[in-house]
């Protein structure tokens, strides 16, 4: 699997090795009124077991509903609140027991339509019901559709921390459709390209020019224009994910700008950014970090940092809460390992996992990001 | 992997295909107290985590915890209610809320010490948390040590049904010690031997000859000459879950006797019979099918009749509560399938699945387990 971006090719496969795991990720208009009967040419299921949010299941759920009827499945739809707060127990069990009600079982396929969250939660109880159901992701957001939605890792939150309970658990297929992205609120639109860009950053720096290319156009706020990026992104992810599915090696190029990222969200309560935003942030540290500490040249930090302000993602906040900013980025520490292993890019389009032995300078790289 | 009761060998090997999984399964006296040292020749964690009931901790938890202190391991230990209620979601999440905030991680290794109750709650406790940790089996009963300890499937109950959120999440190790049978009390003693036996009927007869060798004796209430019916067992199961982890051929075998046994164990609100005493009477109703629709000699039927009956099991019922029992076991049906799929024992050493068009013959066994 190679750069396409750009290429009229709009399939991708991931193929993870060593498992029966291989499953296209199609990136293409119109994706959503044509599910049930792509879905269909993939297996026999009889259910499709529908599993959407409420603000999504009001923009699409009849539309996938009726999709699915025509591939020839018994649709049953499942709704499950918006936000953060969906990926937790209780409603992860009122789903399961709901499922268990209406007598779903393995002859079904679980059909999650949504965000991150959605497909977190839903893909969790398809990996758990029935020790495993067959399932399919259609991701409405432009970050899940470049990244959350591939590559097999579902979980719920515990109250002590985020996507502490999980599986990998690989769909059948990922059909992101990029009309679904119109609808996406301005600001969570730009927060997909967060990840978007730390693709470019850690492994394929082609898409950082193709962003660029994109925002001089004035391009940024057409959906349909984000769907090459959106294949780019999307392929680079499988390709990680191929070679090293639990996240023992390269996959974890992919928590770039996530250390002070996911501090960020946790000292704010997950109140004041959206992930992406978070991670843009993040981002930025982490850039500088590389600049002081793995030999970045300063020049390819500052151009990403531009990069990211012109599509509207923030590069700085206010003030970071200190205790429970310093509190969250300790955990690792906490948790047995003496250093805290951060990401860093010591060139544009390399990545490697730093252990630092002293906090030093990133306590001043964080400082840095308040000015 | 064959046949090797009164074999000296005391070890057998788990080997999944197709996947990384291999693993032993060890026999032996003695071994709770050599847990820690056992282990830690299997990998480099650093906390162990002792998941246990109250009887089983007030009879084994000191010895394990110290076992496993001296393999090294920063020890915690987690304590879980007696009995079925603690595979329920409330435990779970508490288990999983506890580990969370104790600052349990990837580095820990999860070890279950007592029956299947408490290696199917922290089994799927140990596949989930952090989407996977390591986990050992020290099973303590008769029918964990022979069954329900090897294969891989955990899972905890929803209030609508029995294991049905779950994983395939195979051990490091299991550790059967014989010498914790020495507590078991007689009657959950005596249940296990109805997974033995059924193992005889479907796989390996010889077992069913030892079974009776050692009634005979008056040994069976000796645990310690339970052992080579134990690895005798275990080395069967292993060789089914080796040829089919996930349920989809032969493993599907060991389902002879749970058709009935599942529905009498629900008709009843679990409340009447073990697990295993169940097994036992739906053992009964699948032989008398097994005659009348897959040819097994009567003669044969009988026989194990009376072995289980010498063993102290149940093979008849004062009555069966119609309607419950009826609903049970019709659900499979309302889940899709036209008919009723039962295993059936076409001769002593064989089994397979059978399709039932027609309940009559059916009715008229279960009457005849009342008579």
């Amino acid at each position: 699997m190679r750069a396409r971006t750009g290429n009229p090719t709009r399939m991708i496969r991931v193929r993870v090795p060593g498992r029966t795991a291989r499953y296209p990720v199609r990136v293409e208009r119109g994706l959503l009124a044509r599910a049930g009967l792509l879905l269909r040419a993939m297996g026999t299921h009889r259910t499709a077991v529908l599993v959407t949010d409420a603000t999504v299941g009001r923009l699409y759920g009849a539309l996938v509903a009726s999709a699915l009827s025509r591939g020839g499945y018994r649709v049953r739809v499942y709704n499950v609140p918006d936000g953060e707060r969906a990926k937790s127990f209780p409603v992860f069990r009122r789903l399961c027991e709901a499922w268990a009600r209406d007598g779903i079982t393995r002859d079904a396929v679980v059909v999650a339509l949504g965000g991150g969250v959605v497909s977190d939660l839903a893909g969790f109880a398809a990996a758990s019901f029935y020790r495993g159901l067959d399932w399919a992701v259609l991701p409405t957001t432009l970050l899940a559709q470049a990244d959350a939605a591939i590559g097999g890792k579902v979980a719920i939150d515990l109250e002590t921390g985020k996507n502490l309970v999980g599986a990998y658990h690989h769909p059948l297929a990922v059909f992101a459709d990029p009309d679904a992205l119109a609808t996406l609120p301005a600001r969570a639109y730009r927060a997909g390209f967060a990840e978007i860009v730390k693709m470019g950053v850690v492994a394929r720096p082609s898409i950082l020019d193709a962003v660029a290319r994109l925002a001089r156009r004035g391009g940024l706020g057409d959906p349909s224009s984000a769907a090459p990026l959106v294949l780019a992104a999307a392929a680079e992810k499988a390709n990680l994910v191929g070679k090293d599915e639990r996240d023992q090696g390269v996959r974890r190029h992919l928590n770039f700008g996530h250390t002070v990222g996911h501090a960020l969200e946790t000292a704010y309560g997950y109140r004041r950014f959206l992930h992406g935003e978070a991670v843009s942030v993040g981002m930025v540290a982490a850039l500088r970090l590389s600049v002081l500490e793995a030999g970045l040249d300063p020049v390819d930090a500052v151009e990403v940092e531009t990069l990211l302000r012109s599509v509207g993602l923030p590069t700085s906040v206010r003030e970071v809460p200190d205790r429970p900013f310093w509190d969250a980025l300790g955990r690792d520490k906490k948790r047995g390992r003496a250093k805290l292993r951060v990401v860093l890019c010591p060139a544009i389009g390399k990545a490697k996992v730093f252990e630092m032995s002293s906090l030093t300078t990133l306590r001043r790289v964080v400082r840095s990001l308040t000015s």
